[in-house]
Formats: structure tokens, sequence, C-alpha cells
């Protein structure tokens, strides 16, 4: 097995972590976490979400939140986008990343966004290009790379299809998401395998989620075939509203033990993570996910 | 990245996982526990502990639940023996296998079996000894083996050391242990490599804890170095009275999840193991720690 001396960490428990929470974390709160997470060594932060707040209440105050924090010079900070409304928002609050969503599978894009992919395209590639023209880069999230939790299984074609078209919209990097944390080191190697003949390694990020407990094996699996950049979510938190057994993100806690302990590079600091990890924690409520945080966050 | 096309699984929860929990499993719970475990078609299961009972008192019905499962012929049932007085209570209830423990550390040798390393030697040849001439073959955990508690990373003079007297001791298996769960993907590739050159692939067992969440990128790489025998526990059930930070073994319901997505064999029924995981958190009372069964399991 190879792995490489360094990887970036693109920190999104902000946004696809607290999206799908009960509680409302305060904005005070959440600019004082953020701030955190900028001081941590991170250097990829995905702090809000300018969908309407209607449909995700959680996040409601992303103007806020992204014009509360303190900037840090060398941390890019992101917001999902769903369309041009949320692109205006998104540009008069000075994001500095814009990041688009759809699905791989039909069933998960129509719950999640309520139009077809073909339906999605042309509302993407207008914020893509909107967002371009206002200096803005862009990424683009797919979901349900490995397996829709309506469809099972998702054709590789398909993937291949809504990554090529968001690639052709001009994002700079593609997060593949495993939506519903189904997916096994070697699906994870097969599809990356097929992927990895059209898109560079540094194009692709992963986004696992750890309903099995198989996430830093699919991220061990990933690192062997080159992939160096990887979304995570402090705590372990996340799931999706429109993704029934759905569960937390990979936890960055965790995920930064497995990378320390192997030399790989990341920048960011353990202690100062774990410590933003216990103040959300504490801020929610209740124990994460992050195995690391149940066993050594608790007590200090 | 290479991995083999069958996997044999060691079902430890009856012992590991039990011999830590505050609530006291009825004998006949656990009776029919392990039975339900027989029928999953898991091949192995180490079903209780014959240390002193004031130790252990959540083991103290071993005679009992040895006696009274059904046993499945083509099932091999194994207990922990510490000592000869240990070992006599066993052969007395007709375990098919003895398996005895060490530390690759003194202290954690020490707090656990209140012995030094040279010291517990002998006491565990006894055992093995008097196991096979009683027709009885033996298993050896070394615990620590990648890092101690108390001393930090283990050097791996003392893992091959304690592995070579255990060998010519005669175990036919030894069961490399991560403890703690401290272990990382390079860190288990490092070790195998050194151990490898010494001893053959299919005499070693690993047998990883989930502190950090990465017990199962930690089988990967074992995989990948051609280990095929992992100890698990049902439900993420375990931990160690002895070692602080310890947390419950890999759950053998998401390593199964995952074997079975990547194509390799073991034998074992998926939903006759989730029923025996719903079975036993039940009786315990409380979420045990397998991502799936949280997920999943509640509900079903």
């Amino acid at each position: 097995m190879h792995w490489p001396t360094s990887v970036t960490i693109k920190e999104v428990a902000p946004r696809d972590g607290l999206q799908n929470e009960k509680v409302f974390i305060s904005t005070e709160d959440k600019i004082a976490w953020i701030n955190q997470l900028s001081y941590s060594g991170l250097k990829n932060i995905e702090i809000t979400s300018f969908v309407n707040p209607k449909w995700i209440p959680a996040l409601s105050d992303a103007e806020a939140v992204a014009k509360g924090i303190t900037r840090v010079s060398d941390v890019t900070y992101t917001a999902l986008v769903p369309n041009n409304q949320g692109l205006e928002r998104a540009l008069e609050a000075n994001i500095d990343e814009v990041a688009v969503f759809m699905s791989a599978s039909e069933t998960h894009n129509s719950k999640n966004i309520n139009k077809s992919i073909k339906e999605t395209f042309p509302v993407l590639r207008e914020v893509v290009e909107a967002a371009h023209l206002a200096g803005k880069p862009s990424r683009g999230y797919v979901s349900t790379v490995f397996a829709c939790p309506y469809e099972g299984t998702v054709d590789i074609e398909m993937v291949i299809g809504v990554s090529e078209t968001l690639f052709e919209m001009g994002i700079r990097e593609l997060s593949l998401g495993d939506t519903i944390g189904a997916a096994n080191p070697k699906q994870v190697q097969e599809v990356l395998e097929v992927l990895l003949k059209r898109f560079p390694a540094n194009k692709l990020a992963l986004h696992f989620h750890d309903a099995r407990g198989t996430a830093l094996a699919n991220i061990l699996a990933s690192l062997d075939m080159g992939i160096t950049t990887f979304d995570a979510a402090l705590g372990g938190l996340g799931g999706c509203p429109y993704a029934p057994g759905a569960y937390g993100n990979v936890a960055t806690d965790d995920f930064l033990y497995m990378l320390d302990g192997m030399g790989i590079q990341t920048g960011v600091n353990q202690e100062k993570l774990l410590s933003a990890s216990r103040f959300i924690q504490d801020k929610i409520g209740k124990p994460l996910p992050s195995r690391g945080l149940q066993v050594f966050g608790l007590s200090g």
C-alpha cells in the first residue's frame, strides 16, 4: 500500500454537520466555533449554506455567520449555493468559494433538489458561471456516488456523466460523496480506477459518511489510489435530511489521528481541533459520533 | 491493494465483550445468545473465561455457560484460561480450545496479570502443555502489541520475544492485540512486515479495538499484508479493565458488512448476526458501539 506525504482536509461540519441537527446553534456560537477551526490549521472550511432558510432552518443565519467570522488570510471559506438567489446572498457575504451540489442518482436528486438531473444542470451552470464572473472559484458535490438510499448501487456511467458536466462548467474540484456511508474499499478502488482515467487525482475529493464504520478504511483505499483531498466533519457530525439511514461524516478528529500516526502532513493541530470538537459537542448537548471524542474528549 | 478471497472471523464478544460490562447477563441469556452465534455461520466463538470469578464477576458462570450451550459440530468453542486452576475448570467443561494471554509491555502485563513477563512464561507453558496433553489445542493472545496505555509505543523486539516464546510452547495461533485501539495502518504494515519474516501469516490473527475509528482501516492494511484471521466482537462490545482508554473491539457486524461488500467469503449470515447483536444490546440495555447497529439495528 502507498500513501501520500500530505493530505488536505476540507472541514464541512459547520455546513454538512449542522444542517441536520435539531438544536439551533446560535450565530454567536457558530462564529466562535468557526474561528476556532480557522486557528486549528485547517485551510478549507465550509461555513454555511445559502439555501432557502425555510428548508434548512439550522443555517438560516448564513449571512450573519459569513460576515461575523474572523477571516484568516490563508483559509478558504466556502458556502453551499443551490441557485442564483443563493449566489447573490453568498456574494454579498463575500464567500471565497461557491459549492454546488447534485446527485448521481435520479431519485435522490429529485428528493434533494426537486428536479431531474437534466433539469439541474442549467441551474448549476448559471451559478458556476456567475460565480466565476464575480471572481469566485467553484466546487462541485456529487452525492450518492457509491449507493443511493432509493436505488441501491449507482451506475458508474451516471457518475461519469454528472462529473463530466460539472467539470465542463468550470468547477475546480469535484467532491465524490458516499452519502449514506455504504461504500466499501473494493468499490472505492473500482470506482476510482474508472474515474481516474478521466479526471486527474488532484481535481477529486472524497466525501465519506460513516454509517457502518468503514469511512477510514475507504479513505485508506482512496489514499492508495492517489487521492489527497478529503471532506470531513468535526466530531463526525452530519447526515442528510433527504437520505434515510444517512449518518455523520467521517470525523475530522479520528481522521487526523490516523493521518498524524501515519506521518501524513495536514498542518492541523490535534489539540486545537479536539478543543473545537468539545466546544460544539457541548453546544449540541449530546455525545457526537467521533470515537476519539467519546473515548478521550469528554474528560477534558 | 490486495485482499484474500476468504476471511476467518473469531467472535470474542461473549468473553472479551462481556468481561467489562457492569450489567450481569444471566446464564440463560448468555447461552441463548451463544447459540444464536453458533447458528450464524461463525466457526470460532470464545465463549467465556476461566479466570477467578472474583476478578471478572461478569463471567463467573463460565462452567454453566460452557455446559449449557448447544455445541454445533463444526464450531470451535474457545475459553480464556489464565493458569492451571482455570485449565482444570475448562477441561471439566469440555472446552474445544484454550486461549492464554499476556502483554508485550511490562507495565500492562503487570497490571493485568500481576507478574512480570518473564514470570508469566512458565505459568502459560504449564497451561499450554497440560491442555495439549488433554488433547486441546491452544491459542495465544499478546496484548499491547502496538501501544501500551502506560508505556506508549511498544518495542517490536518485545513483541517478537513474547511471540516466539508462545509459539515455542506450541500454541497454534497468535492473536496480536491493539488493546487500546491506538494503531494506524502504517504501523500495522510496519509491524507485520517484521513479524511475517518470522511467523507464517496463517498462524497470526489480528485483534483490533476501535477507540479512534481506525479498526477497519487497520484490518484493511492487514488484509493487504496477507492476514486472513481477525478477532471481532458483536456490536463492538469490549474493553479492558486494566487498560485506561480501552474501547470496544472492532464490531463483527460492521466488519462483516465491509467483507460482504468486498466479496470476501466468511460463511457468516449478516441477518442472523444482526439479530444476535440486537438480542445482546437489548439485554445490556444501552446502544452498543457498532455503527451499523446504531443506524440500522435499532429500528429492525
